[in-house]
């Protein structure tokens, strides 16, 4: 088996696709921008090219259906999106979408019809970075839109309602999108990894075990500004020495179990002069884990660490809960079926967890899902300098492609 | 003894200098301005009336003379500085002219003359507000002036050399401002604490042991920026973190030897976002000590630290001195005649070290020098919320009339 899977095809499309963009220089295309419907068409075009019926849906999504050994038959859903961040790369998202067309395109160069349909969609909005809001196609497609997003607004001041009627989209329609349970038999994503542990490994793919949940908190730490020669040490309430002995609890107490991860990212020492003692510092918590107890825990644990030395120092501490979303977990039986397509392509089926978010924690409301994911280049994405080989695509594809034919519903 | 020197006229005096301020509401008087021209003649009048010959010198100072008993006997030179930082206290400075005037005034009552000529001098410029550089008018009657600082510029753009011109003041001539060593016994100053020891000792008042030298460093910690949610702990190399760690690691060293201060005050994290590791710090580092052994050995295990800490976390780390004073001790000869003032006035004598910058450093070049600090409420200063009480003000009046009276040459 395969061969027939064009890793240079899917380059190729993803260069294609990173021309569409805002800024001839920088990759920037966003929800519903005029760079965005001309990603579609592309799309489109190519899901028509594989044997698929292509159309968009009420919110944009770019939706191909491949049908099975017979008509209206439930599809595996595959997927990944079509939006971008400012300045990106060029494989987040499209990279996934791109593959599952290719898996198609095998299917339909051999006429070879499977006992369930296959479905590709190319969600028109995962990151959010026109209204802040993200996720807007998966949900859309799992029925869990929130109408209320609709009154956002993007940084010129349109409201998103508007983008959709300018976009010849119909707001009140967003729910058309939806789909049922009874039609999806499993939802998969190839993603690049956006980190850097598959190149530690030495590993091209490897199968998701969940999308991690994460607990985010503004800690604000105050003590009192003092002259930095006046002030004896033994009378000093510094708050940046107090801040540094959190974040490096939030360090060690995330190191100590597997997959959890905490980050002390911003960090703000005030009023932040040479000569002056800090009296205050406010800096942000982010913990992650693919599973919902540990994390919790670790929160807790940071917390409690950071009251203490508020207490210890004579800091007063304020924490304050920013963000939450519980792990999503992948379905077993999927990754089951992942591992066995990676192992049948040569390579050890190695799990990890994926620290970022993506469009299956939306999906989850109406379908298992699981992922695979891609090595890139030192972990980096969300950038210009975001790089896979074209080797690690053909393997992709090729997983893909295996885990696609071999699939046999739960 | 004492009674006769006035704290409620002391008192007034710092009020009436208050008034003199670019803002109505605000005390900020920089050297050379309109209302530093209005303060200067208010001193002078108070100078005369307490029975001195007084005059400006050629870069601004107050400078008044009461005789001994005999004419051109070298003088007991008292003094503090008459300009304000931005946004001031009315005590920082000014409460050392106005006392030693008020001492001045008491022996003149009595038509008392001493063995020596009294000198009080009300420096044009100590802070360096308005031309960046400091002790202006302490390096003037050193002889100590830079004549480079000249050409520098205040933010309106105006030259110093301009600036004194505009002021009827000759910059060719700042020269002979200068006095000789010969001319002066001894230079005292009393001055606010600016720090919170006094009043945790309950104290009023307190001899300093020197002026502490400093010496500062910025330091740049370069790790590698990654996605909080997808680099794992073992990956990380977290310029924050290792930040932390040098942090607490200058806490420490600093607390292991008595009146060695070390501050981190500055401590920018990039690229600052929720979700991203940092990939950099760039933080300043201030060690201050009366002893100079003491200050240069612990830069040098600050920095040897820091740089540990960098190798074992594989962080790029970058030290760069920015600026280093050594210490100006105070004379033995000259604290012994302070403590027995303060003795005398019923005061535990307690010695400490300044913490931050004064005259004295730039009048040691021609004078033994000495200094008596004044309680200030949690040692709060450069900032309207300075405060004393004016009984403090009273007994620092009191030790400082009694360490002039009682004054022996060496």
């Amino acid at each position: 088996m395969p061969a027939a899977v064009s890793a240079e095809r899917i380059w190729d499309r993803c260069e294609q696709l990173a021309r569409c963009s805002e800024h001839p220089e920088k990759l920037t295309r966003v929800f519903l921008s005029k760079e965005q419907v001309e990603a579609s068409q592309l799309v489109l075009g190519w899901m028509r090219e594989a044997g698929m019926v292509a159309r968009l849906d009420a919110i944009g999504n770019v939706v191909g259906r491949y049908e099975g050994n017979r008509p209206e038959l439930p599809c595996l859903m595959l997927g990944s999106h079509l939006d971008t961040v400012r300045d990106a790369g060029k494989y987040d998202g499209m990279l996934g979408v791109v593959t599952a067309i290719e898996c198609v395109a095998r299917l339909s160069a051999r006429g070879r019809r499977l006992p369930f349909a296959v479905e590709v969609v190319g969600f028109a909005d995962e990151e959010g970075v026109r209204f802040g809001a993200t996720l807007l196609g998966s949900h859309a497609i799992a029925g869990t839109f929130d109408p209320k997003v609709l009154d956002g607004r993007d940084r010129a001041g349109s409201s998103m309602r508007q983008a959709l009627e300018d976009a010849g989209l119909d707001p009140d329609r967003i729910s058309t999108a939806a789909r049922r349970r009874d039609e999806i038999l499993a939802y998969g994503e190839l993603h690049i990894e956006q980190g850097p542990v598959l190149e530690a490994e030495g590993l091209p793919v490897g199968v998701v075990t969940a999308i991690n949940g994460f607990t985010r908190y503004a800690v604000d730490v105050t003590g009192v500004a003092g002259h930095a020669g006046t002030v004896p040490m033994t009378l000093r309430r510094d708050a940046l020495a107090g801040a540094a002995e959190c974040a490096l609890a939030v360090e060690r107490i995330c190191s100590q179990v597997p997959d959890l991860v905490g980050t002390v990212g911003r960090c703000e020492v005030l009023p932040g002069a040479v000569n002056v003692i800090p009296g205050s510092v406010k800096f942000t918590l982010d913990i992650r884990s693919p599973r919902d107890p540990d994390r919790l825990t670790a929160v807790r644990d940071v917390l409690a660490e950071c009251r203490a030395v508020g207490a210890r120092r004579g800091l007063k501490l304020d924490a304050a809960p920013i963000m939450e979303h519980a792990t999503t977990p992948c379905a077993p039986w999927l990754m089951d079926q992942m591992a066995a397509a990676i192992d049948a392509e040569g390579v050890r089926p190695y799990r990890l967890p994926s620290g970022a978010g993506h469009d299956g924690m939306a999906m989850q409301a109406i379908a298992d899902v699981c992922m695979v994911f891609v090595r890139c280049e030192k972990g980096i994405s969300h950038n210009p300098a975001e790089a896979i080989t074209v080797e690690d695509a053909g393997t992709g594809a090729r997983v893909l492609a295996r885990f696609i034919e071999g699939f046999r519903g739960r």
